[in-house]
């Protein structure tokens, strides 16, 4: 086993964003004094609590634990007896704050770690989910619009250059769609972009409304490609500009208007909605609010489609992701997402589960990323750049493991028959 | 405008079933009296009820009311006053009692009246669905095993060949799939069969349970084409005997099992569960326990699929329905549906909602049904045979105008990645 990808532990860059405010990038460096049996019980009592998965925690002066009776296949090293309580305590924030300030490390592949992880939680906590939600919606907390904005700068205005970094050519931040495994981020982006056009069955001079329109990418490909006219929301003032740039250079901003503005400032008449990942950042308690909004927006044939990343069953967004990654975030289950829809008796047609290719695109991502991490460093601290790996890595083992979903929802108003007669259309070449 | 369909009142023919018990089919004759201006402005009220659609209510002595300005496309005869003030009293129930019973006559075609008045009613509740549902779930009453048995042998063990009349010839009695809308009720069928075992992804050797066979043709069908082991549960005796003859006669007998019970009988462990058109008939308050049946019974990389007549909010039944034609029925909405897989952790991977393709099976079903009504007439009595006609027609009219849907839902176990990349599979030749 070698020891981590993450090595050299330097001083923190120039700080940009919210992001490293935290006076962090100081790694603690090894405790000098010998763990106490206390330490090592600790550590003891951890892997228990973790259910026993093939991994060894080791202590800053060698002490470690692992499981009897199998391969050990990752590690984790704790640099010291702070990092130690904190863990303890509180694992699933403080393994993030841990991890990200350079207290403790990963020995061995960080994704394989975190999987085996994972994969060991969720067989302890199985059995426990009948009884535990029960019909319980879990409310978020409310998102007022300055709230939503506050969310949102946050993560998508750490700015364009940082993203262009290890995004696609187009920038798109979402789920892309794989016709085959083995196709290129490039090529499963503009996949996605078709799948999504072809569900919603766009036909030419049709106006769509996007609600959450990252940096432009669909809205252009929409009116490139299947003629229609897109007004596209967004309240990323660095991704607008550059959408609209885009849209100018491209000859298309006749076509694609880019609104500085939330869902809820959406106003006209549309023949489809479209949202992609966005609902993630709205929050259940505002999902009747979301669909007023598309009630209002829907002409009598007008269509729907929104794609989400979520779960599936009602839970809460792992702690650390909801506070340094995505703050206010959570993904929603169907019944969750049932709230959108059922008041207003919008009539689902489709609900395809994509959580196979989110894994498949994050692991385009991390890749990218770590290719990057010079790159990513002299514009972030050394904090910012383990956190962000972190995520990605985390998220992939999420999707593989089934604790998130991505879904893509397909709708009309109710009783509206002016719908393809099958899904044949979607694969035909 | 002609006449209706119906004209001979004849007196009824033997009884067989608990159907034709109820002292029926002694049609009224016109009432003899004048129908007095009480009788015409109760006619007034009824139209603007149902808000207003283009047909005419006409009373026994000729009396007759429409709406202004729209030319009017059907129309109603109420015999007698008896049947007037029922229908006014309790217009979703008295309809169809009094259409069976011959008191109340449709002018012109049967389909086209139900579509009007059913248009016409969803136009009036739709501005009220938001308040009235919210995110109630309707609990429809308690469907013990033996009520169970009560209410299928009701419908279902009416006899096999009133059923050979009018579906096709494997007796498939759901919603079928229509790769074009042209394509016979048999292809259909047979399309809707492989669609199921596709999505299922069927491996030979595997085993799979079935909750709810019908007359077999699903179970022998994945026996038989995808060499799989299947053990088929129901519990109409009818249904069962005919079932069992079929695999017998096929040499499928070591392949297939038919037994005789309920779904909470399933025992074993399956690669696959799938259950079609069985669900309508659970109840919500026991999907708890339906999940605990596929949690029981499903292999870690087992599929599941559901296929269930549904509503794209929480609703009752039409209580005509409910009372005559499917005692305990309920079918659900997805947020309904969801309290059979969130609980588990079940993982959504695909919903198609077919309500245009039962409508089509129902279309091919009303066809072949008329032109055996005097078949039927030498088994039942005119009120069997009109209450039969009129449950199809009003069937093809609820599908169509989007009151019913048909929801197809595939899931896995959590974190399953023994699973497709895409659902393009499904749609290769």
């Amino acid at each position: 086993m070698e020891r981590s990808e993450e090595s050299s532990l330097a001083a923190p860059r120039s700080a940009r964003t919210g992001w490293v405010t935290r006076g962090s990038g100081t790694p603690t460096r090894r405790d000098s004094k010998r763990s106490s049996a206390l330490d090592q019980s600790t550590l003891r009592r951890m892997l228990s609590s973790l259910g026993d998965p093939p991994i060894q925690l080791e202590l800053w002066d060698g002490a470690k634990v692992a499981p009897e009776q199998v391969p050990v296949q990752a590690g984790l090293l704790i640099h010291d007896r702070g990092a130690l309580l904190k863990l303890a305590a509180h694992p699933e924030f403080q393994f993030g704050e841990m991890y990200s300030s350079g207290r403790i490390e990963v020995v061995g592949d960080l994704l394989r770690f975190l999987e085996l992880v994972y994969q060991s939680l969720k067989r302890c906590s199985a059995s426990g989910i009948p009884n535990r939600i029960a019909n319980r919606i879990y409310r978020s907390r409310r998102n007022t619009v300055s709230r939503a904005r506050d969310n949102i700068h946050h993560h998508y205005d750490i700015g364009n250059d940082f993203y262009r970094l290890w995004l696609d050519r187009q920038m798109v931040y979402t789920c892309a769609y794989f016709p085959r495994p083995d196709v290129s981020l490039e090529q499963a982006q503009t996949a996605k972009m078709d799948h999504v056009a072809r569900k919603l069955w766009l036909q030419p001079g049709e106006r769509v409304v996007e609600a959450g329109c990252g940096w432009g990418a669909l809205a252009l490909h929409l009116a490139r490609h299947y003629g229609v006219k897109v007004l596209a929301f967004n309240i990323s003032r660095e991704q607008l500009a550059y959408a609209r740039e885009r849209a100018r250079s491209e000859g298309l901003a006749s076509q694609v208007e880019f609104v500085e503005g939330d869902y809820r400032e959406i106003r006209g008449e549309f023949d489809a909605f479209v949202s992609v990942g966005m609902l993630e950042h709205v929050g259940t308690k505002h999902y009747h609010e979301l669909g007023e909004v598309v009630q209002r927006s829907l002409t009598e044939n007008g269509r729907g489609l929104i794609h989400s990343i979520g779960r599936d069953h009602p839970g809460t967004l792992n702690s650390w992701i909801g506070r340094r990654i995505f703050p206010g975030a959570h993904p929603p289950s169907l019944s969750e997402m049932s709230l959108i829809f059922e008041p207003f008796g919008f009539s689902v047609l489709d609900v395809e589960n994509l959580r196979l290719h989110y894994a498949r695109t994050l692991e385009h991502w991390l890749e990218r990323y770590k290719a990057r991490e010079e790159q990513v460093n002299e514009m972030f601290d050394q904090e910012f750049v383990r956190a962000w790996r972190l995520y990605l890595a985390g998220s992939i083992a999420a999707f593989r493991i089934g604790t998130m979903q991505l879904f893509q929802v397909l709708f009309t108003r109710s009783g509206c028959n002016q719908i393809p007669w099958t899904r044949e259309h979607l694969y035909r070449d």
